[in-house]
């Protein structure tokens, strides 16, 4: 009989493009990264249900549903996690096998979920607004970032040249964000990508939850893109101190890091940075 | 008495940061981009229901409500509404008054929004893979667009540069995203900005919704970001046949461009660009 498994979804696929410089038009193989929808379920109990669906680049699947689950707050710790499988089952088709992840918990029944419900409600609680929001991350009991975490800026200016060394997949496709985690020393921990900002860092964050390497407290954090409130709220429960990147943050990312004591820097270019928050951890000359 | 409305809360808000080069560190004001979130309601028949919450740089918002809810199907046409208002009753928190955009539509009853609640789901539907998707935009009706559309080559490599000469807030926060519409020719027909990628898109197809002016089948688009599934699916549904970005393309991006006759451009920069999909419709020399 022929294996018919289906093969996993690859992170880059190759495609047939068309290369256009000052008009002249030639034919030409390119790599374009994987964007494939996955759902994550959680199972208690006998019960079964799908807390997210999003779009990312296979791989590192399971540290992406334990780290986005341990992001949000349905889980608090690995200990509450007894395994995390593909749903290779022959009822579902076999394209999608592989985007399924069923992340199986040790409690006796699932958790209440209302929290991710807050993006798609039935109520009409008035309850959106910055504030709001930090009173949310408030109500889950996180507390401000501890203070003794130090880095010197020649450390800092020197990351996303070790980043993009780094970033395998990225040289290829061009198309992917990642997430690093370093030292504070600089050197780095693990790198994550995917075509979804959030996805890159849930991803990092899944990996240190599966290798018991939280809390993250003496690392530093470096994301490609634009730091935004959700970056920041993750980095936050990871308990990472210092989140940088080379773009802009937002209004309410430097709220959040000024709330929770979180060092903020952006627009790491060469050998300057901006710092919206927090500038006490780093050492200046 | 005095007037106790809230204040709209502003694109951009000025904060006091901590300049860094070659580890000197100076005291500096700078501006950052508004990151709140924004509650979409749709009323119908007396009821209400939220829809979507979404982190969004304020300004635009009543565009940003009707382009999320005719790029997800929810409303087919500007007929189906009736008004757009933000929710200024005195039960909502002051702070949050202009966070919450109610959709007042024209149906007696509320549409189902089984499309939107595939993103959070009680079922276990085993249907999340790319094929799968594509199949969702044939099913909700998606033709394959025309092919009447050209656009020179030199046309395309002038968009990035007027995008950027019109981004009028890009140039003091340096942290939003833009979605440009242009003619055939060249000329900007419609500027938004955002955090979020697809919200800039949405106001823009908002924009035009209001304005009545979809759909945009003479017109091309320009993202500042990468071009993702859901950039390309917005497109589609407004009609555009042209969408160029400076960075890459994820495959299902490539997947629906190529299903559904969509000319796909990306990584344009200076006088190049790679053509994903749809290359007829680009007149080289």
């Amino acid at each position: 009989m022929i294996d018919e498994r289906p093969a996993r979804p690859g992170s880059s696929v190759e495609a047939r493009i068309v290369a256009v410089e000052d008009g002249a038009m030639t034919p030409r193989f390119d790599r374009l990264a994987t964007e494939e929808p996955l759902e994550i379920r959680v199972r208690a109990g006998g019960a079964s249900r799908t807390v997210a669906i999003t779009m990312r680049t296979p791989g590192n699947d399971f540290e992406l549903a334990a780290g986005f689950l341990y992001n949000e707050g349905v889980i608090d710790g690995i200990e509450a996690v007894r395994g995390i499988s593909y749903c290779l089952d022959g009822s579902v088709d076999r394209d999608q096998q592989y985007n399924i992840v069923n992340v199986d918990l040790a409690a006796s029944v699932l958790p209440a979920l209302d929290a991710l419900e807050r993006h798609f409600t039935m109520s009409s609680a008035c309850g959106v607004c910055g504030r709001a929001q930090l009173q949310s991350l408030e109500l889950r009991g996180l507390a401000p970032l501890g203070d003794e975490a130090r880095i010197e800026s020649a450390t800092v200016t020197a990351l996303p040249a070790r980043l993009r060394a780094a970033q395998g997949i990225f040289e290829k496709t061009g198309g992917l964000h990642a997430a690093g985690i370093f030292t504070l020393t600089g050197e780095l921990v693990v790198l994550r990508e995917d075509v979804g900002r959030h996805n890159a860092l849930d991803k990092a964050i899944g990996w240190a939850l599966l290798q018991k390497r939280l809390p993250l407290d003496a690392c530093a954090l470096l994301v490609s893109g634009r730091s935004s409130y959700e970056i920041v709220q993750k980095a936050l429960v990871a308990r990472i101190p210092i989140v940088c990147s080379v773009s802009a943050p937002s209004s309410l990312a430097v709220d959040v890091a000024r709330r929770f004591g979180l060092t903020l820097v952006g627009f790491l270019r060469g050998e300057r940075f901006n710092v919206y928050a927090g500038e006490a951890r780093i050492r200046g000359r």
